[in-house]
């Protein structure tokens, strides 16, 4: 018998299967489990009727080069669509600061793989998106987490554990950031702290990574355009590598994504993405492409802004219903998420079990945090189900947190 | 000014641009390029109605499922298929031991990042594919060649190699090989000795990862289906990593491929692959699904082995009247290529800017040599081009040398 352990490498020794990808394992078992659990968008909103016109027009067989590999950086009228859609978020690019990547994912991998050496401190949110500390792990990066506010990160901690890293002597390279509907919180980093942020990187000498995949889904009746503003916006010095999506806005099946990032960097980051995939998906990039050509896309931001605030509302109303005071959050202004806390005696993780047995996932709070904390805590997906289904779940929630309360109960006496 | 080189990983200041990419770009800035560089299939054989058929099938909303975020092992009906192509080679696979990849370089990055820590080695031949040496490049194992037969890597040479690094205390734990029409050299591995291979990666306690994305493609006027066996169908005891791909066979831009490994590594590589992109492009896979459920692949491949027969025939043929003695290679029996050596005193890489002028590019030697071998050998794709641009590309080609050979005597002079 071969001995596997015997031939992995440091990285892979600590390599961990992610919670929200073990959830989708669950979910995918059993049809009639109402999944609060991974962030997938609502598929009965992808333009299908588009996609498929696209899609005929695209096959065939005029132009081979629609299956055939293609440049690392990305099809190039995607690329000017990106920039057109920087420009409307307030930022100016140019075409050798942009790259396609393979989801929002392989850009999260290439920035890790660039930027951080074993050992070298990332700065993240406590707590922060999985995909993210799964990235920065795989290269052996020591994440420290910094705690949040209720407009975003806390500056003061911030500059406080920054300072104390760099007294032990640590290298501080990088603060990883999702300033927008927040996964898992649903925070905003506000504005003004925004700023403030972009000075304390250039003052400390570090990078912004500036994760943006929900901006266009901000809900209209508390949150605006404005409110939604890139910190790489106001970047004047090339201090932030921004990432964002079109997963959320036109479906998540075409892994189709970008980086905005100085140049030198994005040079980089495209031979890293050489050795990784060589490039995205052909045919993926041209129909994300003409589905902004021919305002697909335009056309499904504010239907997908409607969407996902109805949720949001039907799930917050449910909450309330069932849980009254039990359960606490931050309403959310946009995004997928929900990011409740449970009475303090439960463990969130241990009580998935009965949660899985009375048909309803989530993902338990402490795969967020860097730090082991979030026992309490889930974060809620209200964005793929029904609205039927969010208020059953919901129902099945309260009776699970409700048998777990008494299981503790019964244990303590 | 931000000196980026100072944020840069130690992996990243070695990261650099792969020569075959480069030639890409030069390929995609002028159409009147005849390129003999990338490896690229003929897109039209590829099935596009087929394509068309299927993807319109599929987009029609019914399953939601289609456009969304899946399992990162992959789609489950394609991984049993993809078992059945496994028997059909003669290795029997079970679930656990199969993975879907965004392309088969994706698998090099994974094998490369769960096996290989800086500074272990892994074993290649002299020459391997590029995309290998990039994705073991960034992960800064150390590459050492082995050189090669006319039947494959020359396995004297690699127990001296492999006991003098032993020797030294280095930490020998992979070999790569390309068995079938090897990318660049186009050679296959003798039967008898991919046993004994195996018995010697036995014997060392080494791992084999085995490349196979061209097997398909046999010429059928030398090679059979019997000479392209994996060595993984021998593989008792579970030392073969086997990476193989449908872009060669169905088309690249879909990027579909996979890797069949002990189930204790495959478990690693899908941890890795959850942090590089989630999963891969989920209409892809069910594209790819439906093209082997549906016929496509297999009425497809005796097509193409007919298909790129043919244009190898009608390289060598141009070959040999353009360049009669001044050029040698080892005949190809399948795949892609053809490994030319030019005259001792030509330096390929040097002869690049003279071809772009004269409108035809390859790749050249060195690029493939972990050792810096390879000076005045290129590599020529005879895949892509139609018969005509192929004669008029070796044309292009024979006046190239020429008038190099013409400038390197002037220059002696």
């Amino acid at each position: 018998m071969i001995n596997y352990d015997d031939f992995l490498s440091h990285s892979a020794e600590q390599m961990k299967e992610s919670a929200i990808r073990r959830m989708g394992t669950v979910l995918a078992q059993s049809r009639n489990t109402i999944s609060f659990a991974p962030g997938y968008p609502a598929p009965d909103t992808f333009a299908w009727n588009d996609f498929t016109e696209i899609t005929r027009d695209l096959l065939t067989g005029v132009d081979g080069s629609v299956l055939q590999y293609g440049p690392t950086r990305g099809y190039k009228p995607l690329l000017e669509e990106i920039a057109g859609i920087m420009t409307s978020r307030g930022v100016t690019s140019t075409p050798d600061q942009l790259l396609i990547t393979t989801g929002s994912q392989q850009g999260l991998d290439l920035v890790a793989r660039v930027l951080l050496d074993p050992g070298d401190v990332v700065l993240v949110e406590l707590p922060t998106y999985t995909g993210a500390i799964t990235a920065f792990r795989n290269v052996q990066a020591s994440m420290v987490g910094v705690p949040q506010e209720g407009d975003g990160v806390d500056l003061a901690a911030l500059e406080d554990t920054c300072a104390r890293l760099l007294r032990e002597g640590r290298r501080v390279r990088v603060l990883y950031v999702v300033p927008n509907f927040q996964n898992p919180t649903g925070l905003l980093i506000g504005l003004e702290k925004r700023q403030r942020l972009l000075a304390w990187a250039e003052r400390r000498n570090v990078l912004i990574v500036e994760d943006d995949p929900y901006r266009e889904l901000y809900f209209e009746d508390s949150t605006t355009e404005a409110d939604v503003r890139p910190i790489k916006a106001d970047d004047a010095s090339g201090r932030v590598v921004y990432l964002s999506s079109f997963s959320k806005t036109l479906a998540p099946g075409y892994r189709v994504a970008w980086i905005d990032a100085p140049a030198p960097l994005a040079a980089k980051f495209e031979m890293a993405k050489q050795a990784e995939d060589l490039c995205t998906g052909a045919l993926d990039q041209r129909v994300v492409y003409e589905a902004c050509r021919r305002g697909v896309l335009q056309r499904q931001l504010p239907l997908l802004r409607r969407h996902y605030q109805q949720k949001r509302d039907v799930m917050v109303e449910a909450l309330t219903r069932e849980f009254k005071d039990d359960l606490s959050w931050p309403s959310p202004r946009g995004g997928f998420f929900l990011w409740a806390t449970l009475p303090p005696q439960i463990d969130s993780d241990v009580m998935i079990a009965r949660a899985v047995e009375n048909g309803v996932i989530y993902v338990a709070g402490e795969a967020f945090f860097v730090n082991g904390a979030g026992r309490n805590i889930i974060r809620l997906a209200f964005s793929a189900p029904s609205h039927d289904r969010i208020r059953e779940g919901v129902t099945r929630l309260g009776e699970t947190v409700r048998q777990e309360l008494a299981a503790i109960e019964a244990v303590a006496r």
